[in-house]
């Protein structure tokens, strides 16, 4: 069990917020527009509360599931708040087009994150390959994690078995910006070889 | 039923020759060693040929089953013997810890190719995701694709399914940078959550 707090009131939040409620987490929602989070959680039931925002979140594992382009500023925003928490990075920097990415090519929004985030937070990059409806129906999906701190890493991994999901590690935090390239990629197949977003990518066996 | 060239002696040259071979399509070996093509068009059988160095091969498909840092210098060195053919790169530029790419960051060894190759020749990049094992096993694997030409895509699809797998399209040749990274993302699977050699990466209809 897991006590978690999400950070954003969408149809992510929405998705990751009713799984893990699901999987007999704790599950607190916090918005800049509070009324917007208190909806979601009331939507959600299952004793999900409302975060304050700004203000160090209830959970050990924090989701940011905001746009990507909002990601730093709330981490900053938040500042100490962010302390010893497991911060998870959930966006894609898709341009304009979702041809390609807005982030410099040496980097990821998950690492431009960590150096945002106070020290002692852990960041780890997961669940972005995964399209929302698909993730909001559940079941056998990869959920593929990178990070530095391989504590940090059991306890996302945990978490997301918790939701009835496999976490697959692809390795340290550096490969957060080959997975949001792969979030690239399941954008390519689904206008192109899919031709649906009913689809994930996902690890299979040999 | 495709006519195909493969460029190498090597592991991945004789895993796809072998799935060419009884998919019904031709096959020519070539390599800058022509002992080496000939034990393996030798071993292959079933009619496998031997081509010349550097000249026109015979196969309308190219596969350059190489080293990635020897796939420009040969493009290069066969220079218009490569006119009006598809050429299929399979590389993966790892450097030399296999953690990172050692290629520019906004480009691929796949746009590398294009650029030299002659202005008739489509570059299509595929097959880099599947470790030589699994491939050589067959089987219902994905294949992702990606290049500019759409006919040429076809046609590299067509042989693809010939050989009893699944082409994936995921855009044109700019996501030959991503796939490069989804075969980053396949060693880092290997050596974190996954732990062995033994898997693909694919699509899985949600």
């Amino acid at each position: 069990m897991s006590s978690v707090s999400i950070i954003g009131s969408g149809s992510m939040a929405s998705a990751i917020g009713a799984l893990a409620l699901k999987g007999g987490n704790t599950v607190e929602i916090t918005g800049r527009d509070r009324a917007k989070a208190q909806a979601l959680a009331s939507a959600l039931g299952n004793g999900a509360t409302v975060g304050t925002w700004g203000t160090a979140p209830a959970g050990d594992i924090v989701i940011l599931a905001v746009l990507f382009d909002s990601a730093v500023p709330i981490v900053s925003e938040y500042g100490d708040a962010l302390a010893n928490k497991i911060v998870v990075d959930i966006t894609n920097p898709f341009n304009a087009s979702a041809t390609g990415l807005a982030i410099p090519h040496d980097t990821s929004i998950a690492q431009k994150v960590a150096e945002a985030a106070p020290a002692s937070a852990h960041i780890v990059k997961a669940f972005n390959t995964l399209f929302r409806d698909v993730l909001a129906a559940g079941g056998p999906l990869d959920v593929f994690v990178a990070g530095d701190d391989a504590q940090a890493k059991a306890s996302v991994s945990a978490f997301i078995e918790s939701l009835g999901l496999r976490p697959q590690d692809t390795g340290d935090l550096s490969m957060a910006h080959w997975l949001e390239g792969a979030g690239l990629l399941s954008v390519g197949l689904a206008n192109h070889g899919v031709g649906s977003l009913n689809f994930s990518l996902g690890v299979k066996q040999g």
